[in-house]
């Protein structure tokens, strides 16, 4: 946070819209927020490493030099964020979403998880380290009001 | 403290204009502070949980959730805060106010409390991990003052 | 936690006999825990700073001292500690208590709250901050037993 | 470690005998290893929670309650661990090893995954901040027998 | 640092203008650096804590207080600062100019210590945690010119 | 990072341009960023210490002297940078750049390496504590632009 | 602390016999402690660089290498002491001493100062960071007694 | 440290029998060290990845996965160290050494280097963060007898 500005990383799932259901909420409501999040143009993300730093014949490594650079990214932002949001959907493995909140959680960052009711035995042990389990974009825009602003809409 | 801006967190009893008097003293001097504090409305405070994330039918969770999501207010502002100001009254519990306390200084900042000289002895751990131990709104003001603007007045 | 042995911190309230409860409990089942906490000979803890650095005039500093020589060992036991379990009474403002609930919270100790139902609204940003909320020694054994040896009974 | 012990933390998937596998490797080769883990009793996992702290009529409760209880043990543990190994099987969300391993990867712990090759995508920013990317338990024991020991076998 | 702005604090004596020296040769040459003190009215820093919090009849309390009081200034400059100058005279004992440089060295702040060449010998373990042994204020300006500016005049 | 601007160390061979060619193809891409670096005069970097602080009949402790008050510049600007740069070059010994590599990789800076392809075996930890290796200036443009811009070219 | 067994660090001043009577007192109480300090052979002290490294012709560098050969045992013994006790005489300038007191400070040592009634307004400032002021090794040893073992004599 | 006992890690050049020297002459003296260091079978060492964790037809992929599984010792064993020495000799590029004396010093760990007189320009930003520069490790032997028992010979 930097002269009253919050900084609310966004993490998870990138097949839906609701990282702009969320900016555009707070931007309604003109919340001092900057949010941040990975690269999520998913081809990008996954080719970022091979086609900035050479091939590889191996997918494992095309992988992993692709994940490497985007920790670069999403580390950064993590520790630099006040909040993290973590967004879980009903496809993928999403490891990468979980991990971020281990990681989130391990420094100290308020967390705040977002997904469908159904998923509630699978998330236990994230929900267990976060400080508000959200179902829908809308109600992280109001807690994010009202932590930030310090207004209950 | 950006480009020589404090922020100073105010926590503690919600009844009385304290932290309006702290606020308009070290404005009246031009001091460079941003004063922070949890959300002071009190319905709001206890509500918010259940507001944005659903109703409980248990009070425990009512108040768990509400807890949790002030929690994301106040240790981001205690954690960016430089001081922290600590407001004990003659009523309620205010264990809150005290963990508050044990918080800011578990993370070595500096301690202010404010409370009536007939608290003396239940606050004598609190006042043992204090800087300075306060009867009066206007001793902040002058404690501030002189550490941030160096003016004994 | 050394060898496998896990140290406990006991805080709170010092009239009922629940850290020996806890103590027996732990000891009946065998578990490798050391227990440690604040002296808790109320006068000694009290007078221990003018007995042991002379008198005072003044209560506040009588106190003081008295608080900041418990503190030696109150800190240093609690940034020992594995886990740190605080018993809150309905008698008394327990300050102490809350402070050490904090300053454990802020080191990122496990934190488990022991007290009666009663107390759950006071309670709730001190329970909001715990991994689990006890309302009988019993039940902090059987937690004790569970996270240590893994036996759930 | 102390004295020459180690401590590696095993997370994840409790459906194999992966864990045993380990320590068995282990300690045929005699390394001054002692392993630790989450409970993998399935059920007394979930239930812990409600069966010492009291029914909960809504699973979203009962699973909170779990997961903190859990977490007493597994963070306690985790920050103990001088290497930390994460197990993905093919089943399940399995988001709390992922949440683990994001943990481990925050506190700076050496990570080593342990997954089939059929997850090298969805593994890889885990595997981005993994040490060692293992697909065999033995291959594990084997890493362990060389950092622990300094044999290549 | 901040958008490349340092800060840099001057502990020690305060009985000659060597702070001023050392800022206006930093303004001469046009450096961006703010820098940051004690308050340096000898009486005010005696008498800020029987001043604001009232009279103490031991003038150890009186002390007391009032370097409480200093120390939430000073404490707070020091953690923000780049880099630590501590000055040493051949008069008075200095011990908290000492003090500060071991605070700041324990921080890991690049440290600067200033102070005559007859006093290396009392000095060493001082100087054995500093990065530069200036004897000159025209040194420290030179230093931080490199340092900051990247010129060597 | 502030407001959005992120800072890049830097660090290694001062023979070549590389510095200007990462620093100009981030400005043609109107990326964000504030490069900083040691002073990359060769002869003010080894007379600094002498120039400012006086001379010294033994080599040693000329050198010394320098390599101190370059320190005060290096790690203040090294802990200061959300992303540190490493280049190898294949003369020399460098083992200062090994050294400020092994530095940021402990405080956990994304780091990058920037060397020859010739120079992998002799690399092999730095590179395995690195989350990008490049082998031309253009690469680590491009890879600024990705984890700042979010733009993959 | 390791398996209840405390560690202090002593200090100071190293021509009267202080830390004997500290250490006889706590092993006549039979006290589970540790002690620990500075080489006290105050000519091995001086010449510890110089014998062991090579001799100089400088006494600055003679002193300077001696000075840093003692900070790696004094820097060591107090970062493991769960106490520090620092002494001051009348004599010599000891900025050692305060220094001490102040990197133990920073790392949140308690602090035990022990020095005569006489140097309380030098004092201030260090001993606004002690958790106990004591004139009398005897003090000390009560203090240590009660801490330790929690006896008040 | 524990119980008494310190652990030294030994870094750098493995091709003469320095290691033995140190840990024989400490032997000698009855000193409590445990010395530790990296694998020092060259061979071994620079196997490991592929010979567990499988062949890689890329050399960089297979020296980064042995490097990885060197890190798993060497940064567990560099983090438990109460002293590093890092050894240069005058052949090899020997930047493990250097990106471990980084590493060491980022975590404040004492630092001793050992090299040629020849290679003091070379090794001045090394050295500027060393507590000592020793050229023969009988001096490092007499160093640890003097820090851990307080013997000066």
């Amino acid at each position: 946070m930097q002269d009253g500005q919050w900084q609310v990383y966004l993490s998870g799932e990138i097949h839906t819209d609701w990282r702009d259901q969320i900016a555009d909420g707070a931007a309604a409501r003109g919340l001092p927020i900057a949010f941040t999040s990975a690269v999520t143009v998913h081809e990008d993300s996954d080719d970022c490493g091979v086609k900035i730093l050479g091939a590889e014949s191996d997918n494992f490594w095309k992988d992993h030099k692709g994940a490497k650079v985007n920790a670069i990214r999403t580390r950064t932002l993590i520790e630099q964020a006040d909040v993290v949001v973590v967004r879980f959907g009903d496809k993928y493995r999403q490891w990468n979403a979980a991990f971020d909140a281990g990681f989130a959680a391990a420094l100290g960052k308020p967390l705040i998880t977002l997904r469908e009711d159904s998923l509630t035995h699978p998330m236990k042990e994230v929900d267990a380290a976060a400080l508000a389990v959200a179902t829908d974009p809308a109600q992280v825009v109001q807690i994010l009001d009202y932590v930030v602003a310090g207004r209950l809409s």
